[in-house]
Parts: structure tokens; C-alpha cells; sequence
């Protein structure tokens, strides 16, 4: 395998560029081939069988490119497809579930812990299942929050609007009386602020992002797989579905200018 | 073609179960095999090429049940697939747009009429074109409203937070005193209530499901197909996802009881 190779990381649309960022701060000598499911988003409210075909042939397209790993940027693939996946391909996979919980049990003091996702990441009790794996003492709390995406895709991030559906979303966790609470969708740390207003500056909050660039690279390095050298760096963005738009809100998150971004058909793999 | 045969409904999920509501409602005769696109909802964000291949496929899939008709109960692929779809296929295909259009058209007073869609219909400029083609002298005035379809599926119909998105929405319509409104997307008459409380009661709220049912009917006549017998209407229902959630949405919406919904693989259309 390639060590100049690119790491593959998908979602089902934008959100995974939160993830895709961390990774450029945290491993700068590694490309990444991203590919974003802008026509068959959300994944949020998918059956676990739809969201495992279409992950497959996500990463089918990425082989394709030559991936050396992938990173399943996104927590309802995460919880529903990445076993298979593991079973599947034979290259290193992760997922962004795991990181999180693994920082979520290691911060808690209370032992109480609070996850928001997708309908779909709630109700597969993943994180759940993960932060008992590492410590069965933890209480875990867990709510959908299905309209958190789409007020980040209209842009409503610290709107007065997005301040009272959190509110409301977060008033059964607050009265738990959390003191860490998981980002557990990709889309959530872009209202990272409004989420923390509400739950008050006491409540630490998980962004599985940071721990999952972190895994990443200690995977690369114990395979040797880790690029030595940055000369060759070299980002490059895959879209199923109006590359133009994607590409505009790219540039808002990531720290690199998006020159390029292609339109694929995804059902062909 | 069989007078028998039943004719067949489709949208990107359950929006465009208030137009086969409708068709129950006018034409009670008619059976009806519906298709809601589940696993790739929503179309309001998608582009024009993604919707022309998703809506194919979706006729091609209602052909193999004998449809005689095809309504395309759904704005967006109304918008953007229909012209194609006509083109492609042999039997009468009917979209929402052409009749709600028509309805505004007839409908105001002031020659000033507003269009509520997704971001798709909105930008496709189509109400706008079939209003003119019956009527230049008509103002139309259209707003894109990305988050009411979320709310519906979500269930806040008459939320306070539905009201709030609302009115921000609706703010630039109410300024240019339009006296008639389209509801541009199979989603909003389900919100018609919180709709109509800010818009004012002297604003007329155009659903265009109503106007696509009588259309069919005519055409149904026009061309020898409408069924004259009762004995063998049977309703059936098909998604590319979530079976079970869809049943139980549909059974709060339609007056029939949905005893079974299947699940197909629509790409293999």
C-alpha cells in the first residue's frame, strides 16, 4: 500500500467536512478524497439496510481512487454500516462513533452523559452501547434532534429560531443533569454556540471530529501507512449531486480553497 | 388500455399523499398505486438531472403495475421532470403545477400572486411561466421556505416555532399584498392553518392537489379511461424505504386505511 496514498471520507452530504477538517489540522501531510451524498442526503431518517447499500457503494467509489483508509464521516453511517463495512474491504475503516464515546466517557465527572443525533444514530443506541463498553457505571441520555440539519443547511446557525427548537430539544437533557453532552452528528458543531448557550458553559460538549483524526492517525502510523512527506498533498471533492452548491458551502468551512468539486453517479458502483 | 387499471400517484415521500387524498375524494372510482421516494426524499434541494433520473425510474417501476395515468404529485418533479417524462412515455401524465397555476390564475382579484415552494420549484421560475402563459399581467411573487417540509415531518404543525419560520418566510409576500397564495409543495397544506393566520384571512391559499384531481378526471374522460365500476378499487402503497413509518404517517393523513406499504429497490427501475 501506497503511503503517499489519499484517505478516503464520506457523508451523506456536508456534514463530514467538519471531520474533514480536523483531519487537515491534526494530520496536514495526508490528501483526502471526499465524497458527499448531496443527492440521496439526509441519512438521518434511512433504514439501516438502505444506509448500508449506500455506503458500500460509496466506498466502492473511493477504491476507485486509491484510498489507503477510509473515515465514515458521518454517525448515522457510523452506527449503522461500519461493521459491515470492516467485514467487507480490507483497508482500515473508522468510524466517528467510537472516538466520541471514548471521550465522552473519559470526560465525564458526574457520570451522566447526554448524546444528540439523527433519528436514525438515537435510535440504533450505538453510543449508548460504545460508552458502556468502557464503563458500564455511565448513565447515557439520548435525544433526536431531526431539525438541527436542515436549520444548518439554511444557514440559521445562531438565529433566535434555531436558539428556541434547541431549547426545546435540550430541555429533557438539562433536566438530567448532564455534564457532557456528544455532538453526535456531523452537521452539530457548526451550532456548537447555540447548543452551548443552552445547556450552560458547565456542560462539556463532544465533538467526535478531533478524537477521530486523532485515531486516524494512530492507525497510520502503527500500519505504516503515515505520509512522511507533505509534498504531495492534495484534497480533491466528490459529490453525487449539485457539485456548485457543495462547493460554495465548502469553502465556508474548511480552511483550504475548494477549486474543484465533481458531480458522480453513485448508484453506478 | 384496461378502464380497470389503476393510476399511479408519486412524490418524493408523503407529501403527495394530500393529492392522491384529493383523487380519492373526486374520483372515487379510481384505484391508485402510489410511490413515495423515501429513501432519497427530499427532491426540494436536488437538481434538475438527479430529478429526471429518480422520476424515470419511478415510472418505469408504476408500469409494471399497469398504470393507466401517471400524476406527478410532487412540485418539484413537476417542475423539473415532467416535459421529459411526457416525452418518454406513452400514457397521460399529469403534474400539480400546471393546475395550481390555472386555480391562481383564476383565483385573484388584484393581479398579484404569491408561490411558497422548495428551493428546487422556486428556482425553476415554472409557476411563474404557466401563470403568465394564461395571464402577463399577473405579479408573481415566490419565496423558497427549505424548513417548512422538515417541520411537517417532524410533526409541528401548529407549533410555535412553525409559526415563527413562518412568518419570517412569509414577511416579503404579506409586503407585496398578493391576495392569492400558492401552496407549491405537496408538504404545506398540511400547514395551511399556521399558513392562513399570518397571511390573513382575505388571502386565498391555492392547494393545487384539489385542481390536479379534477384535471384527471377530465382527461380520464376525455380519453375513454375513467372507471365506470366500484367493485375492484383497491388502493396500494410502495416506498424505497421505511414501510412501516410511512404506513403510519399515511393512516393520519388518508380518509382509507393503509393495510400494507412495500418496500422496493427502486434503483433496479
Amino acid at each position: 500500500m501506497d503511503r503517499n496514498a489519499p484517505i478516503g471520507v464520506f457523508d451523506s452530504g456536508v456534514g463530514g467536512l467538519t471531520v474533514a477538517r480536523e483531519i487537515m489540522r491534526q494530520i496536514p501531510n495526508e490528501s483526502i478524497i471526499y465524497f458527499g451524498d448531496t443527492a440521496r442526503v439526509p441519512y438521518g431518517s434511512k433504514s439501516k439496510e438502505t444506509i448500508i447499500t449506500y455506503s458500500r457503494q460509496i466506498v466502492q467509489f473511493l477504491l476507485t481512487k486509491k484510498v489507503k483508509a477510509v473515515v465514515v464521516a458521518c454517525n448515522t453511517a457510523s452506527a449503522f454500516a461500519l461493521e459491515t463495512l470492516q467485514e467487507e474491504f480490507d483497508i482500515p475503516m473508522l468510524g466517528v462513533v467510537k472516538p466520541g464515546a471514548k471521550v465522552a466517557a473519559e470526560t465525564t465527572v458526574n457520570g451522566r452523559v447526554g448524546v444528540i443525533g439523527t433519528l436514525g444514530t438515537v435510535s440504533s443506541g450505538i453510543y449508548k452501547q460504545y460508552i458502556h463498553d468502557l464503563n458500564g457505571d455511565i448513565e447515557v441520555f439520548s435525544k433526536a434532534c431531526p431539525l438541527f440539519a436542515p436549520l444548518v443547511e439554511e444557514g440559521w446557525l445562531e438565529d433566535p429560531v434555531t436558539q428556541e427548537i434547541a431549547r426545546r430539544y435540550l430541555e429533557e437533557l438539562k433536566q438530567e443533569k448532564i455534564d457532557t453532552l456528544v455532538l453526535g452528528c456531523t452537521h452539530y458543531p457548526l451550532i456548537r454556540k447555540t447548543v452551548q448557550r443552552i445547556m450552560g458553559s458547565e456542560v462539556n460538549l463532544v465533538n467526535p471530529a478531533y478524537e477521530t483524526a486523532i485515531s486516524l492517525r494512530g492507525v497510520l502510523q502503527e500500519q505504516g501507512l503515515a505520509n512522511e512527506d507533505s509534498v504531495y498533498v492534495k484534497h480533491k471533492f466528490y459529490v453525487s449531486d449539485g457539485a456548485e452548491k457543495f462547493k460554495s458551502f465548502a469553502n465556508t468551512i474548511l480552511p483550504c480553497e475548494v477549486e474543484e468539486t465533481k458531480d458522480i453517479n453513485i448508484e453506478q458502483y
